[in-house]
């Protein structure tokens, strides 16, 4: 049984200690004339195609169903700036998901570059190598502008998960919850907990369902219009806080609807939820310890908590977006873009509508069709 | 039929069309303790533990086996500088026969940079993602300093394939040779006809092999310490051509009993091969069309032919080479040294004694045996 953290490290160092992404010949190659076409002479003719016909890339190569997830290891999972070999494992991770529930041949790939201009010149110069870039695990703000500038360089489906993945994850946890438990619809007061790469991507994605009242707390208490200084604090000011709330987490949560933590553990206090409108929904996805622990936040009055944990009832995890999302555009040929992530969010909250409950508030991510109804609905608004 | 360049055009892409490389997962991945370890939470935990010990990436990673095979498309088998997306057949299909020869997970990748600074910067920057890099088709004279400064900034096992692999199978075809037909040891006069990549490395090898007479001719004629302007050919005229002949190619190959080929086609001429001693050994390597066709050879008197296709006796190809060193410096972690070379070219030799013969000079690529008997040889001496 793992019950300590001791007890995860052994279990998961075992496991990791045997190989677990291994590449695959699915070509015939025994005979000479095999040999002939995969290599030399033949291969030589694909290569001159392909000089006369760059385009053709995805139809003759590996390049077609292929995917780097790239890092440079500055903010990786709970454990911050921990460097481009010790983020390899999350990558490789990464790699296993998306041939799992996408059949997309990841490639993890970790860059030695924490300077923005240096890690966009990097990846840009292999980018010819994969047919999709899936960032992860870069730190904000920096990721904004890694992520924006690889768009504009390169064609291919390029999203920065921990993002976007997130934030398409969350909007499908919101709109089941609403679905449960109505509050005030799109006019429900949204607190965001934390201003990083999530809580901005959230508060975007929330803005483009059509959501209008959402406040964005960071460290320092309620971003507002008086107050932003950096500017994409300055942005989120100008989307968020129509009312120029002031204040801490505490007070702002004051008759709100919905929290969404993406923070620190135990950020969330009891009393503030008792300050919140009746059966509010906590969405407390800090990791791997959230901002309140489940059981906590239903005794204090939560209508409906989620975590990012698999061990908690509603697991909200990005894993069950980005499967289907890179699926979906790869199979159109087309950038990721913010109408595909809402398709992806609506996909999930559709899949799962019938089954749908306070304490399945979204489909498991082991259900192979779902990423298979996301990638479907993804490619159709593509 | 494939009997021009035409039909083996369509079939190359007809056979490149389908998926001939994937990535596979070898580790139990359905259930949600699997999902527990192979991401989060437990893969943190391997994170963490790299953190602190980045020397067990190799024990806990892909790493442990994979290989980048790396070009810039400057120098494409016959084809020249056509870049680095018409050039990634070329590093799917050597990643097709690192997997299949060698058990090695490689990973074909192309680099948008043809500066020698550009491209070392953005291979260094990715390299934490390799336990290995093949260099593949890169120009000369570039790629002496590229492999020079990678190997020197690196710790894993880097070779340039064209000038490595290629050298060790003509070392291992002169070898076998000799044992044929001695003429006299390794005292034999040795043409060399190319003074790029492979010419300087084959040159190289058989210096380190104990051959005392060599003579590398280029474009310009035989290369000496009066007339060799650029730095590689003045090392090269430095350990070369000991009685400073001059003149052109047929001139040197006067009383020669080595010719090795790394040049154009249909350079050596019939009447060269009848001034050089009798029964001379023809390595005719030029791609794809050999510098004089195998019967057009033994008609002028040859006694051994050998090219780099496998449509003739004597198929003298990088492939019989490359998966064994790789596969005997990855299983010992060790960068790639001469010694290794040598090893690896003897290996081959051995290997094929008791089939030695005048039109089956070595094993056949196909022949699996053989590459599992030169990565032990080259782990015995890394």
């Amino acid at each position: 049984m793992i019950k300590t953290d001791k007890d995860l490290r052994t279990a998961a160092l075992k496991y990791s200690s045997k190989q677990k992404l291994v590449t695959k010949i699915t070509a015939p190659l025994e005979k000479q004339t095999d040999m002939s076409l995969a290599y030399t002479p033949g291969i030589a003719q694909v290569s001159q195609h392909l000089a006369e016909h760059p385009e053709d890339k995805f139809k003759y190569t590996f390049t077609r169903n292929n995917l780097a997830v790239i890092s440079n290891g500055t903010a990786v999972l709970g454990l911050g700036k921990i460097g481009a070999v010790a983020s390899y494992p999350v990558m490789e991770g990464k790699a296993m998901l998306f041939k799992k529930f996408a059949n997309i041949d990841a490639i993890p790939i970790v860059v030695n570059s924490t300077n923005p201009k240096d890690f966009v010149k990097t990846v840009v110069d292999i980018a010819d190598s994969f047919g999709a870039i899936n960032l992860e695990d870069i730190a904000a703000p920096e990721c904004f502008e890694i992520e924006s500038q690889l768009q504009a360089k390169l064609d291919i489906p390029i999203m920065h998960d921990d993002q976007h993945g997130t934030a398409v994850v969350v909007l499908a946890a919101v709109l089941s919850s609403l679905k449960l438990i109505p509050h005030q619809g799109l006019k429900s007061k949204i607190v965001i907990s934390g201003a990083g790469a999530a809580g901005v991507a959230i508060t975007k994605i929330l803005l483009e369902q059509g959501f209008e009242n959402i406040i964005v707390v960071d460290s320092a208490g309620a971003i507002h219009q008086k107050n932003a200084r950096s500017s994409i604090k300055k942005a989120l000011a100008k989307l968020t806080n129509p009312e120029l709330e002031e204040g801490s987490l505490g007070q702002v949560l004051d008759k709100a609807d919905i929290f969404i933590g993406v923070s620190k553990a135990d950020l969330l206090k009891t009393e503030y939820i008792e300050r919140m409108n009746p059966d509010p929904i906590i969405i407390a996805m800090a990791n791997p310890n959230p901002e309140i622990k489940p059981d906590k936040a239903i005794k204090a009055g939560a209508g409906i908590v989620g975590t990012g944990r698999s061990d908690y009832p509603n697991q909200i995890n990005n894993a069950l977006a980005f499967p289907g999302i890179f699926r979906g555009a790869i199979d159109r040929r087309k950038p990721i873009t913010a109408k595909m992530k809402l398709a992806a969010a609506k996909a999930i909250v559709e899949y799962h509508q019938n089954k749908l409950s306070r304490t399945q508030l979204l489909p498991s991510i082991l259900d192979p069709k779902v990423h298979q109804f996301i990638a479907a609905k993804v490619a159709q608004v593509a």
